[in-house]
């Protein structure tokens, strides 16, 4: 396909979902990818660009000269341009943005002042605002007659004449009402403005727990600068809870189109402290070594112990992190489900305390074995559930994220845990 | 506050939003939540059971009488009445349906005929359609003197006779059309609709894809019979991911107000596989006893293997459930997954390989097992590997949620492979 034909491939590429032409160029090689860009010339869209890694994001982008970057940014949204900026160097993002006209400059220019992961950063600066003493008549008319306007949109802003949010007024109410009535009578409070400076994260909340479509980003003075759309907050959602999954899997910042080097580089840290603490629980073991000579059946059966610690440490663990995470976990309930975790913790130790005893006597033809297994199983799940419910919420005070750190903490618990007292006991028994 | 003091109450709850209504009822106690609710009486805004457990829903909507649930349902949007009913039993709910409106009844019976989980079961019936050959002004007026419209709406749908889906308008593109212009001059392509009978995660992914905000849902006719909007969609983006983060921790579909019991219960089965996949890998243990009681450095440095592998495998496991998830992994780039996961496996094998064989050989003055761990190490990275990447891959090519069982599956290769290559490896040198 790609052989030069440009005429034929704009036609068939111009058809494409920006989404879908991000996907094709994805699937390409590098080389055949800057060739795609190159062949499209202008037909290509540089929106394609927001749906692609960031490394393959930047490989295009940096190809191309800055002038052509500059009158493709222009034609895109606010919140995509930002997006394609915010990741270059500083000195091409001021050499973009002093080609850009003047309007569309200071616009970037305010969205990039913002900190990263910001509201401020996501939002799109391209709204409709309105007087409040306009009347729905006029206000269609100044719909229908503007040149200026954003591509869609589906509220209309009240404002005064120094940019104060005084409200907002959707477009169905704005269809209902008859052309007489004023702006200021139909228009409703926002009740939810985002500051620019808040977070992410904790707007995407905002929007979850009221079901926003769209909220208003107002600066420190309550000057409208912006609005936040849910298809941004689906994408801080999607972002979150990758990263959740991402961290509680021991797996950093890395993308699928990543190279076995950096690949391999990313997931060192990680793998370094799981060997740090793999031999700190060897030392433990190392403690008891004159005993597992005398029964071996002690090394055959600990990593049993140790890994079902692990295993049910792992489930408190990620529902305390959930919990956490959606905000369902507060100082109202934090005493219940502590409570509720050490119960549960107790209950499957018993359980599988027994069940353990019962299969390990048996084997070894040694009821004593089988009452140490059953004793250290009690309390290994006990161990268990307190480090994977306080793990977290400590690290939740700290103001840590608990996705990143705990796993290593609780199986750290467990394994230690868990080999000290099935030795330990077993030591003062058989020893 | 909940002493008695109906008035009082009904006006303070009366100022809340049906979410923060919610966590109110979530954070009290079982009696103390029924108390409320009958306090409330009519006052109580049963949009509020949309933001609660399941469980405290069913609690709640069971302890009051059925014709007043239909009063209650009746006022709601159809997809939160249906969110409602759908978890009642199959009597109550047909008994609550028969005291509805006929129309009403009609439209969510329709959705609850959909299976759980599809678009149909999710959409909202309630939505705005005009004929093609309608004016804008025609439209307008209608939309300013029916009484009968959703509450809100972004959107106007067209369609024939037949209620056959033509296209649709955005608002925005209504008020900004002259009066005289026809509809059918200004609609576009509804380019997605989804098919009611479409699984709602699939439906989710369009959403992202084409970064919609609403889209008409049609039945196996391509007529209109409901709308799905982002709102919908973002709750079921965050079901799923919660979905994932859970099975990945070996929990099921517990909720945070479950009780001991119930908890303990639902994370039994999980344990159970892990007991045996441990006592599997305990009799592999069992096969070298001999050796271990020579070498008891044997005892206390295998761990070290299993584990390291354990959570290598964890690493590529989640980057292959999230690309799967996500979508991103395909026969496209498997391939090039496959071997940029086993060559990671190798390189980050060999590195922590020389770095344990280093610290063992040192720590128990024996060259011989530091070879031996070091072997061991790089055979259970590029073990952890391809169980990492061809696990998830054949759970999903068999139609299985590859979240769901990976994590077992993937440490049991760890475990097994890393307790047999060191401990086998050392029997044969040091045997």
């Amino acid at each position: 396909l790609a052989e030069g034909r440009s005429d034929a491939l704009t036609r068939d590429v111009g058809r494409l979902h920006e989404s879908e032409l991000g996907d094709l160029l994805e699937a390409l090689d590098p080389e055949e990818r800057t060739r795609l860009v190159d062949l499209l010339g202008d037909a290509f869209d540089f929106s394609a660009l927001t749906e692609v890694d960031e490394g393959i994001r930047l490989e295009i982008v940096e190809s191309l000269p800055n002038d052509k970057i500059a009158i493709a940014l222009s034609e895109l949204d606010s919140d995509d341009a930002v997006y394609i900026l915010e990741d270059l160097e500083e000195d091409d993002q001021n050499d973009i943005l002093a080609k850009l006209p003047f309007t569309e400059r200071i616009r970037l220019r305010r969205s990039l002042d913002y900190p990263e992961d910001t509201a401020g950063r996501r939002m799109q600066t391209e709204f409709v605002a309105v007087p409040p003493f306009w009347t729905v008549g006029q206000t269609i008319d100044y719909l229908r007659d503007d040149e200026e306007l954003p591509e869609s949109f589906s509220q209309v802003f009240v404002i005064d004449p120094t940019f104060k949010l005084l409200g907002a007024v959707d477009l169905d109410r704005v269809l209902r009402t008859h052309r007489a009535t004023k702006i200021e009578d139909i228009m409703r409070d926002t009740s939810h403005p985002i500051p620019a400076q808040m977070d992410q994260e904790e707007a995407a909340q905002i929007f979850e727990q009221y079901d926003l479509l769209s909220a208003a980003v107002t600066d420190e003075n309550g000057r409208l600068v912006g609005i936040l759309t849910i298809d941004d907050v689906v994408d801080v959602i999607n972002e979150e809870a990758d990263e959740d999954i991402r961290r509680l899997g021991g797996v950093g910042d890395e993308e699928l189109s990543d190279t076995v080097r950096r690949t391999s580089r990313s997931r060192v840290p990680w793998l370094t402290i799981n060997l740090a603490t793999a031999i700190l629980a060897a030392t433990v073991i190392n403690l008891f070594d004159a005993t597992i000579q005398k029964v071996v059946a002690l090394a055959v059966l600990m990593p049993i112990v140790a890994g079902m610690g692990g295993n049910a440490g792992s489930q408190t663990m990620t529902v305390t992190v959930r919990a956490l995470a959606t905000r369902d976990l507060g100082i109202n309930n934090a005493a219940r489900i502590i409570r509720r975790e050490v119960l549960v913790g107790l209950v499957n130790g018993a359980v599988f305390g027994v069940l353990i005893g019962v299969v390990a006597g048996l084997w070894f033809e040694s009821p004593q074995i089988g009452y140490i297994i059953a004793i250290a199983m009690v309390v290994n799940m006990l161990a268990a559930a307190l480090a994977g419910i306080f793990i977290p919420l400590l690290l939740d005070r700290v103001g840590a994220d608990p996705a990143v750190a705990s796993t290593v903490f609780v199986t750290t618990v467990t394994d230690v845990v868990g080999f000290f007292a099935f030795l330990g006991i077993a030591s003062i028994w058989l020893g």
